[in-house]
């Protein structure tokens, strides 16, 4: 139903791969043990891995260089399914080329040597029209290799109408290591309504707004959701994101960015918490040494369950209304950011399918307690986000690309809270409070 | 996990059963296949119906008459599953034993030959206390018995500290027929702070607010979600509740009704619409010509999900601030819509395990499409729901109770639309306007 009829160009930009990123290529996971099941595999959850030595290791570079060369798709993984297996506690036979992601990564600052076609005195929008649209690319091209499973991501371009800017959204569903994930870019540009002027004149004392009351706005943004299949792999939530307000000769009057980035496990593990916060607070550290403080407790507030008492997650950064340091300064934090964002967040989902010395918890219960996570995960985005509830309620919204974040399947479950003790316990209690990871 | 060990004490007040409401009574639908599936079976679906002559209908009235005599448990069902196979869309071995509910109804206005302890004279107040807690324990077993498989509502009393009220969560939780359900009872006084009460004002112009503008209050209701397991069965809500303002004396200073009841179908079915709207029209036509068309009208605009354009289901009554006939009239009018509630509702579950000339989706596809729509649930309850957007804000509040009336199961997939011709875009074009059914 989905992808099969996309075309191979999707697949691209990754000539020049280095080894460190990699996610173990795995043989169909879903084998069917009845009518019921081959139709409603993910519900079964009857999961077949390929526990052969002949596992090919595709690599994903923290580096990906866009490749104008000849297109080359995956051949479909010719190894087969020596011995269709339920996914256990037992690690898969599967040989890790390498997780240390720290090194090879480009220097910080070199934004203009990666982005082909950057430079740096276009006007900020192109600029960042520009960044966003190459990390679209290159993080859906690592997505898509390191799900290893041939599926590629659908595209949906979209338009507002005349002169009134569009978007480019990328969906992935039902991968082998990817349940659901969307990475969209969009770029609009219109009048913002007087209520909406009110609002953001609460941050913005010095908006000059026109006597209509409406003011001319461009954004854009890159904004992305990624929930894999495996319940010891966390979702990830990234969005980067420019705003300016218009004079009425069309030049900028006000600008601003506004982003971030926050893991949510659905078991809690140290070491893909601290490495992920180690990558961003390395970004923040190189432009601001109080950046990383103030967006980390940004991040700890705003990605909160009120009504639940706990966090979405393990937080990362939030930022919004950032422009203390100027425009070219702040646009190659954010480019710096997302230089980051594919080795910061990769390696958690690899180490789900590698051979651990901790406790990780029986199938099922893992399986149960993910469904429970996601049902958190959509009370956040449906009933606290305030960037979902805006869209929802903005006419003309493309809702599709709104909620495109939910879960493929949530749970929900009568006072469910986990017995003490557990590896659930223990991610419930990391929830309770702000966490330091580095 | 669940119910176990409840007492037998729930079970009762069905000794004096009509025939006219009854559910089959079928064998453990769950078969284990694996290790995974069996701690996890509800996700597997596989299940297994005694297809046997020796399926015991059991009754459930539609007028259930409060037994003092000797509690009775059920004994577990004798009856083995001889052939456990998949459900399918054969239709099981199942001989109906009459869904003739007009026939036996109580009459309308027999509240008090009907509900035990109710006598004219006393408080409205007290009334509707007696009454919501007969109906929620007349509905609790009702459900019990129709889902046939022993399995009980667990019970959780709450209070709101000293002298401000409390209630009698009762919640239902994978059963045979019943995947999760809640019938929640509430009793609570206090006082209004003064945001809610300039709300307030802006329907009732006359409230006399003291010098401190808070406002006490006194208000109860029954309020009741159930989710079935069966994608041929309807999910339903139901709420009935009375509000008071309070002098400083504790007299009745203003005094307000408010409620329904809606259905939401996976797949519609026109004779289900047309039974539950026919039955709510009956008691709405008894007591006002206008009520019926005014609040049908009412439940089509508050059960709608704006940003998708569609309604939740196909609606039912919905209505507030009702006190132009009285107190008593009106508290009347609510209990004969209490007593049409479980005549109202089970037979169109019934009727999910009856044979049918109708055409049915194949087994995965309505397991999928099930999913969907229970998504559109949770964003209507999560996203769209005033009353649970201000339990989930309101400081003190009990989320376990208001977030039961969530799914146990939803799911979302991007830009998912039915294909044209199927019952799935049958179900959702009937979605897209009001419809009209009796």
């Amino acid at each position: 139903m989905l992808c099969r009829g996309v075309s191979a160009s999707r697949v691209r930009g990754l000539s020049q791969l280095s080894k460190h990123l990699a996610l173990p290529r795995i043989s169909p996971r879903f084998i069917q043990s009845s009518s019921q099941a081959s139709t409603n595999a993910s519900r079964s959850r009857l999961i077949a891995v390929a526990a052969s030595a002949g596992a090919v290791a595709l690599a994903v570079s923290s580096v990906l260089i866009l490749d104008n060369g000849p297109i080359k798709n995956d051949a479909p993984d010719p190894t087969p399914a020596l011995n269709a297996v339920p996914v256990t506690t037992t690690p898969v036979d599967y040989v890790p080329t390498g997780l240390k992601t720290e090194v090879g990564l480009p220097p910080l600052g070199s934004v203009y040597d990666i982005v082909p076609g950057l430079q740096k005195d276009l006007p900020t929008r192109q600029k960042m029209e520009i960044l966003l649209k190459y990390y679209q690319n290159e993080i859906v091209a690592a997505i898509e290799h390191a799900d290893s499973s041939g599926r590629q991501f659908i595209r949906d371009e979209w338009s507002r109408g005349q002169n009134a800017g569009g978007g480019i959204t990328r969906v992935f569903q039902d991968g082998q290591v990817f349940e659901k994930g969307g990475v969209n870019f969009s770029a609009i540009h219109g009048s913002l309504p007087p209520a909406a002027v009110q609002r953001m004149k609460a941050n913005h004392k010095d908006l000059k707004v026109p006597e209509s009351g409406a003011l001319p706005f461009y954004a854009c943004g890159l904004s992305l959701v990624i929930h894999p299949e495996h319940y010891l792999a966390p979702s990830v939530h990234m969005n980067y994101r420019y705003f300016e307000t218009l004079n009425e000769d069309g030049t900028t009057q006000a600008w601003w960015f506004g982003g971030g980035q926050d893991l949510t496990p659905i078991y809690f593990d140290k070491q893909d918490a601290v490495h992920f916060h180690k990558l961003i607070k390395d970004v923040c550290d190189h432009h601001d040494a109080s950046y990383y403080g103030r967006f980390k407790k940004w991040a700890d507030e705003y990605f909160f369950i009120p009504f639940r008492g706990e966090a979405r997650g393990i937080g990362g950064i939030f930022f919004d209304d950032l422009n203390e340091k100027g425009q070219e300064e702040t646009f190659q934090f954010v480019a710096d950011a997302l230089s980051r964002f594919v080795p910061s967040y990769l390696p958690a989902v690899r180490r789900a399918y590698e051979p651990s010395t901790e406790p990780r918890p029986a199938d099922h219960e893992g399986r149960h307690w993910q469904g429970i996570r996601r049902g958190r995960y959509t009370e956040f985005n449906l009933a606290v986000d305030r960037g979902t509830q805006f869209g929802l309620q903005t006419p003309g919204s493309r809702i599709e690309s709104i909620l495109m974040t939910l879960p493929k399947q949530a749970s929900w479950e009568y006072n469910y809270h986990p017995k003490p003790g557990t590896l659930e316990a223990k991610t419930a209690d990391v929830l309770k409070y702000p966490q330091e990871y580095v």
